[in-house]
Formats: C-alpha cells, structure tokens, sequence
C-alpha cells in the first residue's frame, strides 16, 4: 500500500516550511503511520496526482486521496481508530476547530510578516517569480512593504500567544497531559517561522517556548528533521 | 437532593451578571438538572456554607460541594454521565481549557473596561465599597481611570472575536453540530456584558452576534431569563 505526503519544499529539496504540512507530518506521526514524502515546490503542486490540488498537504493511502490538513486528520482517526486519536472525540474535534481558527487569525499574518521575504529567497527560481506575483496580489502589497510590518510583528508575537501561555499553566498540551491535532495546528505556525526565518519571537523561558520544544521532541523529535533557518 | 447553585446579583436580586455563574446556569441547564438559585452580593458570598468559597460559581448538589465553573462542568459530566457531555470526550475537555484562557484573556479585561461603572452601580451599598476598594487595588488605577478606556474597547472588541467569527464558517457552534461548555464560556463574556452594559459591541448582521443569540435560545431561554441593562 503506498502511503505519500505531498509537501512543500525550498530550492533545498528537503527544507519543509510550510504550517499545513507541518500540521499533517505531526498527525502521520501521531498515528504511528510511516509515509513516503514528495517535496515539491509551489509551480509543481498543479501537476501531481491529476491537478488534484492547488495547495498541499495532499496526502495519497492507498486508494484515497484527501486534502487540506484538517480534512486529512479527520480522515486519519476514521480509517485507523486502532491508533492514538488526533482529537480525543468529538468534541475535540470540534474545539479544534477553534484553535485553527485562533492560529489562522492571531499568528498567520504575523508570520508572513516576518517571514515573507526569507520564504521568497529560499524558493526554486520559478517560485520565487510565483510567489511574488501571487501574494502581492492577495495581499495588495509588495513583499518589501508587506516585510515592512515584519520588525513590529517580532515584538508583538509573544503577546499575541496569551492565550496558549496561560492555558499552558493548567496543562501541558492543548490536548491535556498529551498532544492532540490542536497541538499540531499551533505548532504549524511556529514551525513555518523556525524553518523560514531567524527572527527569534520568544524568551526561552516563555512557556510557549517550551511546550514548542516538547513538540519538536515528539515522534523521535520528527518536528526537528529540518534545522532552524 | 438539594441542587443549589450560589450566583452573584446586583441590587436587584434577580440580575445575575457573573460570566463564571452563567457559565454553570448554561452548564445545569445542558444537562437537564434543574436548581435553585441563590443570589448573593460579593459580600454576602464568605457567609455562605460555612465560608467555603470566596468567589461563584459555587455548587451544593446533594453532599457535594464544588466550586470554579470549570470543575462544576467536569464534575457534573462525571456524576451525570447519562446526561448530554458538556465536553464530548477528553479532547474537548482539554481543548475547552484553550478556549476559556483565550476568552479570559481576550475578552474579560476588554468588557472589564467597558462595564465596570455600570457593574459599580448595579451593586448593593455595601457591594459597591467593597467592589471600587478590590478592584481598584486589583488594577491598580480608580474605577473611572479603567472605564475611560472603554469607548476603546467597544470599537475594537468584534475585532477581538475573529476566532470565533472565522469557525464559524465551518460549523454553528465551537462544540460543532450543538453546543458545548466551550460555547458556554464565550457566552459566559458576552451575557457579562449584555447584563451590566448598553453598549452595542457587534452589528446585527455579525455571525458572532447570530451565535451568541442561538446561544440565548438554547434550553428554553434560559439566557434570557436576565433581560439586557
């Protein structure tokens, strides 16, 4: 049975970046299932898989194809409910939700901020013309302007993660003594960032900081197989 | 059996006001339990069963005695596991535990700010000397000081519900299909506000305010049962 990852990749074949992916490599872990990658970067996505996808993760099991990194956690826990459960039922998983929501709204932008010019320059050449093209027009901006914002957005990003550093004083994960999808969903973001840049947002002694390292020790430290930026 | 649950009032003994409280009135109301209610001033709540709480929610049910709206609900699904969950399972236990941090950090200070001298002056005499001493000593600045950052707060509090608002396109509630504590605990921030303050923070058209009037509707009303200030 073949089990692939479609991930995303800089001109480094093996630098991952991407959140979403991050969030599915995490879950595949989490589920003890073994998977063969294929980095691709973003001008080649369109070609696998019969233009399947414009956006990745995409994952192939078998006879199943599933995309978005929500959708396939939920795939996940339905084909192989013998294994440890990405949301502890039903209403984990709804909850989780929420915490994509949360991390999409208070972290994202901020990290494209940040990052924005550092993920142009470790593109594919193709990319990189893409990539500019693409986000300048969602975002109504030029990268430079949109990487303006970027030294304010280091300064604000540890308050913005109020919320996990205080619920991190009642326990340990998102998810309770252990990890769960919503884990992986916030730890995407921060991963996107330790990967893409060098910009460091957090005290060491932030207890974010902290439970972003017990996530990269996690799975055989899966979350460390790219160094940091 | 005696159900009994200690809420916080105003002057008028029948506007109970408290986020905490409400969160447990939606909790009871979730499970099917019916109650009596008694409503205290904040100083009346040392008296109350032999000194056993300083702060309500507080829980008499039968020979037992809890406190924290959070332990209420994780108490009552384990007592009355044949009742609806209010958590559908362990993940959304530990996940509802992100949920309130973000809603306590988020949202509390920011209706704090915009109630506080309405809240001042829905009090009992004794309560309201009690209320400005704590509380200003708490925030270290007079009640008048903390409220002139109010019109502030209105203007920029849907802001602050973007979480929500962005789940919400996914599905009704943060529990999915139906309701959960975590709806409970937002509900709980907003009913604060809507039961102390005319302040209008969320056009009519905004998915939040469509939540937070399901939220209303759910259990008979029970939410209604305290008309707006």
């Amino acid at each position: 049975m073949t089990r692939r990852l479609y991930a995303l990749c800089g001109e480094d074949r093996a630098r991952q970046f991407s959140p979403h992916v991050w969030k599915t490599v995490m879950a595949l872990a989490h589920k003890g299932l073994a998977h063969e990658t294929v980095p691709l970067a973003f001008t080649e996505i369109p070609a696998v898989e019969d233009g399947a996808t414009a956006t990745v993760p995409l994952l192939r099991d078998g006879e199943r194809l599933v995309r978005d990194s929500f959708d396939i956690a939920v795939y996940l826990d339905e084909a192989y409910p013998d294994r440890p459960s990405l949301f502890g039922g039903e209403g984990g998983r709804a909850t989780a939700r929420f915490v994509e929501a949360w991390s999409q709204s208070a972290l994202h932008m901020a990290v494209t901020r940040i990052a924005i010019l550092d993920i142009h320059d470790l593109l594919t050449p193709a990319d990189r013309a893409y990539f500019r093209k693409s986000r300048e027009a969602r975002l109504g901006a030029t990268l430079e302007e949109i990487a303006a914002a970027g030294a304010a957005e280091i300064a604000d990003f540890a308050r913005k993660l109020r919320p996990l550093r205080n619920m991190l004083r009642t326990q340990p994960f998102v998810g309770g003594d252990g990890p769960l999808f919503a884990d992986y969903i916030v730890f995407g973001a921060l991963q996107w960032l330790r990967t893409t840049s060098k910009a460091r947002v957090l005290d060491p002694d932030d207890p974010v900081a902290a439970w972003f390292e017990r996530c990269l020790d996690l799975h055989g430290g899966a979350g460390r197989s790219v160094p940091p930026a």
